[in-house]
């Protein structure tokens, strides 16, 4: 796993969302790593995670893209604008498919990446890999709140 | 909160998915009732369970939808076959809009119906309504194993 401060420690560390939130105790912890135009991230699912035994729920794999999608987002928008400090941004919509079943005695591995952008939003496509696969793909749109939205001051 | 036993009591009480399973203790525990052409689902979240403070995470929101979803589909090709036990079915996509934050301050009620249907699969659409309002809708498909995939006997 990548020790460098992933983006929610940098920008959000008290933030406790159930996906990324670092100081949520019983959340996913999703650490997104950016990684020239990608956003990647390794994430290990534990055994309440599961749908069945051995393959990961796939509310879980929604969950670890939406969040990890999210933070694309928020990390494009933030260098867009050429600011020192993400927007704070909230999923308009998400995507899964599931390719397959999604191992859970490995590492699990998400990748992201821009697709389409403005000033206030993104499209992001993400691919969750595990067992040397790709086991699932998400797109979803990611929005920069204005101030007044209950999540304006969330990170 | 609906008493009656659920599908998932009903029919697969050992199950310990993430989203649905009875027998999960760290799961989201949906309890899917069938209510005439619907299938419905009354849920309360917990802390941990939040993107930001009094606001439901967006992978939670998926989670919850996509297992209703689900058991909506196994539900309804049980009775199409005429069998007494439904198959096991898997998620091959679905797709979540979140139209406005949801409320964490009360009761989360999901409904589920079959929009379209074949003999192996159904598609779905589903909403979530909290605090007197759609806050988010899904549309999923959802598919019964054949024998030989890891999820033949999920249930």
């Amino acid at each position: 796993m990548t020790q460098e401060p992933s983006l929610q420690e940098r920008y959000a560390p008290q933030n406790a969302c159930f996906g990324c939130g670092p100081a949520n105790q019983k959340g996913l912890h999703v650490r997104s790593i950016p990684q020239g135009e990608l956003v990647v991230a390794d994430w290990k699912s534990e055994l309440h995670h599961e749908a069945f035994p051995g393959v990961l729920n796939g509310g879980i794999i929604g969950a670890l893209l939406d969040c990890h999608s999210n933070w694309t987002a928020a990390w494009h928008l933030m260098r867009q604008s050429g600011e020192d400090h993400p927007p704070c941004t909230v999923t308009a919509d998400y995507s899964i498919k599931l390719l397959r079943p999604t191992p859970t005695s490995g590492p699990i591995h998400l990748e992201a990446k821009i697709v389409e952008s403005k000033e206030d939003r993104a499209t992001v496509e993400a691919t969750l890999q595990a067992g040397g696969k790709t086991c699932a793909t998400c797109r979803g749109t990611f929005v920069a709140v204005k101030p007044g939205h209950p999540a304006y001051h969330r990170w």
